[in-house]
């Protein structure tokens, strides 16, 4: 079941990879080497800190994950593109359960200080969108103003924190973290929260 | 004899990082940078994929290719520009003795899918020249239409899976992916192929 | 000592990335991880390029250093701006700390041959700041003609190499390559030195 939503999370990135990438014409490899990358940037960065082969590139389901997700954002642009709320709400999921992923496996490695474990899942979650954006040569989108992301996946990988000091199992911990993430993510965006510009730089 | 075209490509992906950064005047050390990155970026991004000590920082040999290479280019301007040609077919060798490296040091890892292996010997092929353009502030040429680059590249790892799965021993297979790269890049800058943009964003 | 030294330089490096960010409106959250990766990105590089685990993320001082170096920078703008500087000395050390340490752990590997090992001292004193600058979508600022900055690294990394084939203790070589490159960037800075830019390619 788990495994099931992040293939769906790894399609969704797939689909804002190639999305991303239409403002720029890139031709169809260059649409799909996009999906490629948003959909493994993120898990690439967290192995490499982690001195550990990337895992993704293990498994042929997603692979096959990202290939869907991109046929589907190259031939169907105009449901995509009617879609926005809910592919906004796959997003949500996708970085709840990559944030959860990228948290534990950085803080079960032996290698990782726990308040670097959070940073770590907050990497994985985000660190393909970041990568999308770059190769389309752009400043990547959170970090500039908008509805909380990147702070989402650090008050999840937190309340993961929390739990597993106070003895919860590797699953329970797991769970709290996709979840704080996936909630705190979908009630930003239903009312608009944001965190401050830097005010006093204006002047 | 292949190492020797292997340093060959390491060299001529160096001209191309020093060509490249012409029009962003940089200083002497700036176009020296973007000839080590253009040469080592898609080996290094490889192992680093792979959870390996990256390779070409063993082999003395490869540093003196780079900085003959810059220095040929930083020299020679208008050789290297009359060169154009020569330099495209250089490159497609480069291209192709890269891939095949890439592909088969990640299907013989135990630590990669065939799919992915394909996956991994395009970004050692086209890593380097990705990051040139990255750190040139400009989007990446091959995400632009453009003669099939990434192409031939996932082609040539193509015909070395089937070769593999047909029982070729990995030689035979690294020299089949390699000439089935280099000539199909040959074939396309004779001929101007193209991919198609994705046309249906044009509305 | 030398530890409080190099937590002084992530702090530095934390307070240039915050810096950095101004001119483009990041939000509290963007002006934090431009810190981030200013402070770690260059030993993140190092150590994948070694195939190891990212050291930077064992180490809780790490992140209270970066946290001090965002919290002051974003809370005192008008201050850092004063301490321009002192700031830039205090980058200098930053500089010739991060690279004895990535010249010498590149060094001590085993998987990375002496040239290599100067070029990755280079990588570990300078890719946080190339990080940075790709980041906020602008060239690389020592890619551009500017006062000595990489070059003040590689000299201090040949010195420290010449110091070991004359037999000198790795403390030693450490304590060489970082007063090399500080002295030498010092200066660089006082008396403005430069390097040409690429000449003939005005024509």
């Amino acid at each position: 079941m788990l495994y099931i939503l992040e293939l769906l999370g790894v399609a969704c990135f797939a689909v804002s990879g190639v999305a991303a990438s239409r403002a720029k014409r890139p031709d169809l490899i260059g649409a799909v080497i996009l999906a490629f990358a948003t959909a493994l940037g993120g898990g690439i960065i967290r192995d490499a800190i982690l001195g550990v082969p990337a895992q993704s590139f293990r498994d042929t389901n997603y692979f096959a994950a990202i290939v869907v997700g991109s046929l589907l954002a190259l031939q169907l642009p105009r449901v995509i593109q009617r879609l926005g709320s809910p592919l906004r709400v796959a997003d949500a999921f996708g970085l709840g359960l990559f944030n959860a992923a990228g948290m534990m496996k950085a803080y079960e490695s032996g290698t990782v200080d726990p308040a670097f474990a959070v940073v770590l899942g907050a990497v994985t979650g985000t660190g393909g969108g970041i990568i999308r954006d770059v190769l389309c040569g752009e400043m990547p989108s959170l970090l500039r103003p908008g509805e909380l992301y990147v702070t989402t996946c650090l008050a999840g990988g937190l309340a993961g924190l929390v739990a597993l000091w106070l003895g919860a199992s590797t699953g329970i911990a797991s769970a709290i973290i996709a979840g704080v993430t996936i909630g705190f993510r979908l009630v930003a965006i239903r009312f608009e929260w944001r965190l401050p510009a830097v005010m006093h730089w204006e002047d």
